[in-house]
């Protein structure tokens, strides 16, 4: 397991790159991963049979769409989608959201193509 | 495993306790809980043997000790204790806290006693 013992300031890693759902790696504890994005316009439908993932938006306004709701959340709110459950996340405008997962988990889950992205790096 | 679909309002939950070094479960997924505490004074030194700890301030200034530095976290900033590693959580004034780690883990670590919480409640 890698693990990185220094301070992860959030804000000074957002400020690092510009370009939308392209999870970066900032933390591994247990096997699990913490990983910030932007996010900005509507993702895929998709869905990761084996890994729940939690999602939490430190800035911005993100819509968690699924097939039967919207979840709606701002600063500081979060919420865990279930694995096997089908979702998109959809901005607005630019959300600056950060996610906890497995190590293994790929951002378009059962969904790969063009937005994919096989192997992340740490920031 | 435990999982709760529904908006997760971090500064709501807070909102809903005043005492310190009392975690309460907002989240699980993988296996892991996200709790929040707010802590005041100091924490007593611990180990958490087999479990890494991860800790992001939601609000304040914390003081993580550790036997050879101490890391100071404000707002957005996090920092992942390893496995075996003893640590001493500070805070002069309050603060909001946030943390990532598997759900069997024992607030004290290896260091039980008055301050144990044994078992959690969500929130």
């Amino acid at each position: 397991m890698m693990m990185k013992t220094e301070k992860i300031d959030l804000m000074e890693k957002f400020g690092r790159f510009n370009d939308h759902y392209h999870p970066r790696i900032v933390a591994e504890v247990n096997g699990q991963q913490a990983k910030i994005a932007k996010f900005k316009g509507a993702f895929i439908w998709h869905t990761h049979e084996h890994e729940d993932e939690l999602f939490m938006v430190i800035k911005g306004t993100l819509k968690l769409e699924f097939r039967d709701k919207t979840v709606t959340l701002t600063q500081n709110q979060m919420y865990a989608v279930p694995r096997g459950i089908e979702h998109r996340p959809v901005a607005e405008e630019e959300v600056w959201a950060l996610m906890f997962e497995p190590a293994t988990t790929i951002n378009t889950g059962n969904a790969e193509g063009d937005l994919t992205r096989d192997s992340l790096d740490w920031i």
